[in-house]
């Protein structure tokens, strides 16, 4: 394996469109657009947590940009800048903890590819990073503008609005589970799981169009249970889902409702501007499900409406890191 | 162990003082200063190569963002803000490939205890930041501020320069050596080194000062010849040095030629302003050391004199992640 500089030089030193001066210094400069308050954001993705140990490596440079960049778009702001870093396995493994094998060219190139595959459809240059050696985990931060005052906050639900989910998520978690031997997907099934695990399509654009619409905003990558639980916690409300109208139905129900990965958005907004976001929904080609309701109630609380109309309790809310690893319930076997 | 959000909330969610929206929504917020270029850079700090399993956890938290600092003082930028992304052993270690104990809330605690003593010390905000398990790592990104077109770069260094090193680098590669059974101090020289190798003082007073002084700088990480070889490559010019004028000695000095990990500040400034930096010194109450100029010559080409006037030529530059550990040489024995 080259150098690490040599490795930096050759594969994620590329052209800037909007830096003042990008990797290759101690910082990145930048000039933050006047008016614009700056969103910022950081994720990690660790092997054997986040993602496997053969996970194809264009995937995961694409993963790795693209879960950062929905961060920034729920909170309603236009992803710019980005800094990459990576722990890389060297030639020889020589952490006495760890061994793995070094990535080859190949992967890294792929990797690379991957990476500036989703910087390039969101608009958005490398400025920085730092690369060492030791178990194989990727460190992106990502910078992005907002309106000052305009930024979409967990905290702004209001009792009586509409709660609504973007897309048909649940798909990421049923991908895993089908790849560790947990359910058994149909070709077509498997291919569309499995984009939506590796190829996640930040919603940047309803992102930016919940701007003035939505009053509380959040992605969906710990479940939607889960994630639904930190704007009532932030909220101090509580809701109530009508699970028929959930965008997804027997397993894969259970992997959006604890699963997710998928990276679509949850928002809240007036009920009275309904038809408005179903009409966004329509301009932007995307589905938008209103899935129940915020309400007056214990903050966090939430109430299941099931099939038949009865309340149900969910076990679990979703992923923690540190708790054991969720298990989806087949609730078709 | 507690779950991450738990963990988060308890040791990681302070108040901030110049922040938006801080921990704890899908991004940070924060409101540029007008007129100000935003300076960003981040670090990575991974069990066994940059640190050792057993160092101090209060140690480990001030330096994880100390590094952090100390690029922007290279910069000649204020710090202000900071985001924190740990992966840490679950308690049962559940990665196959590494086992490692989980960090205790003692072992996290301090950890806290000494990110933020640095954070309070460089005036800085802690605005966002993830935590996954995994074989323990860090990674620190920063954001700070200089007046535009202030910022210093590699770039800037001049023929004619002279080239200046502050404080006394080399202890902390020194401390390391005596602790890995290297080399053995004495009691007052490793109580000194170690707090060179533990608990770095960032030169951010310096970088400022040296706004419109200076015309090239880094930070000393990498080792003195490695990261003065950044300057002159990406200045396109070379440099000579007296060997004798450095600021340390013996297996010291090796250590400052390619051992770095002190996080002084190497800069040039012109020869005519020579006066200046040694009067910076007194104001600074910090050693500015002139250690050489910068000279015309094949781009990158480093000229050592040594104590009798002869020049030598450098084995090894400094330290990559990739290649194999550096063993200083003892110049004693």
């Amino acid at each position: 394996m080259p150098s690490e500089f040599a490795l930096i030089d050759q594969y994620f030193k590329r052209p800037t469109s909007h830096t003042l001066l990008g990797v290759g210094d101690d910082g990145a400069l930048i000039a933050p657009t006047p008016g614009q308050e700056l969103v910022v954001s950081t994720d990690l993705l660790v092997e054997g947590t986040h993602f496997l140990a053969d996970t194809d490596a264009e995937a995961l440079g694409w993963k790795c940009l693209a879960v950062n960049v929905s961060d920034l778009a729920a909170m309603g702001a236009q992803p710019r800048w980005a800094l990459l870093a990576a722990v890389l396995p060297a030639r020889e493994a020589e952490s006495p903890a760890c061994k793995a094998p070094a990535p080859t060219h190949e992967w890294i190139e792929a990797f690379a590819r991957g990476f500036f595959a989703c910087a390039q459809d969101y608009g958005i240059d490398l400025i920085g990073g730092d690369t060492t050696r030791g178990p194989r985990a990727f460190c992106v931060t990502i910078l992005g503008e907002a309106p000052a005052g305009q930024a979409l906050r967990r905290s702004g639900a209001k009792a009586g609005d509409s709660i609504w989910v973007s897309g048909r998520p649940g798909r990421a978690a049923l991908g895993l589970a089908h790849l560790q031997g947990r359910t058994t997907l149909t070709e077509p099934q498997l291919t569309d799981c499995l984009a939506a695990l590796h190829r996640p399509q930040p919603r940047v654009a309803l992102g930016l169009a919940l701007r003035g619409l939505a009053t509380a905003a959040i992605d969906v990558s710990d479940g939607l249970l889960a994630d639904l639980g930190h704007i009532l916690e932030q909220s101090a409300l509580a809701a109530r889902l009508q699970i028929p109208n959930l965008p997804a139905a027997g397993l894969e129900r259970d992997c959006l409702l604890s699963g997710g990965d998928d990276y679509e958005l949850l928002f809240t907004a007036p009920a009275a501007s309904d038809e408005r976001v179903a009409e966004l929904a329509g301009k932007l080609e995307l589905p938008l499900t209103r899935i129940g309701e915020i309400v007056a109630g214990a903050p966090g609380e939430l109430v299941l409406n099931d099939d038949d109309g009865s309340d149900i309790t969910p076990a679990r809310r979703g992923y923690d890191h540190f708790a054991p690893q969720p298990v989806p319930r087949d609730s078709n076997g």
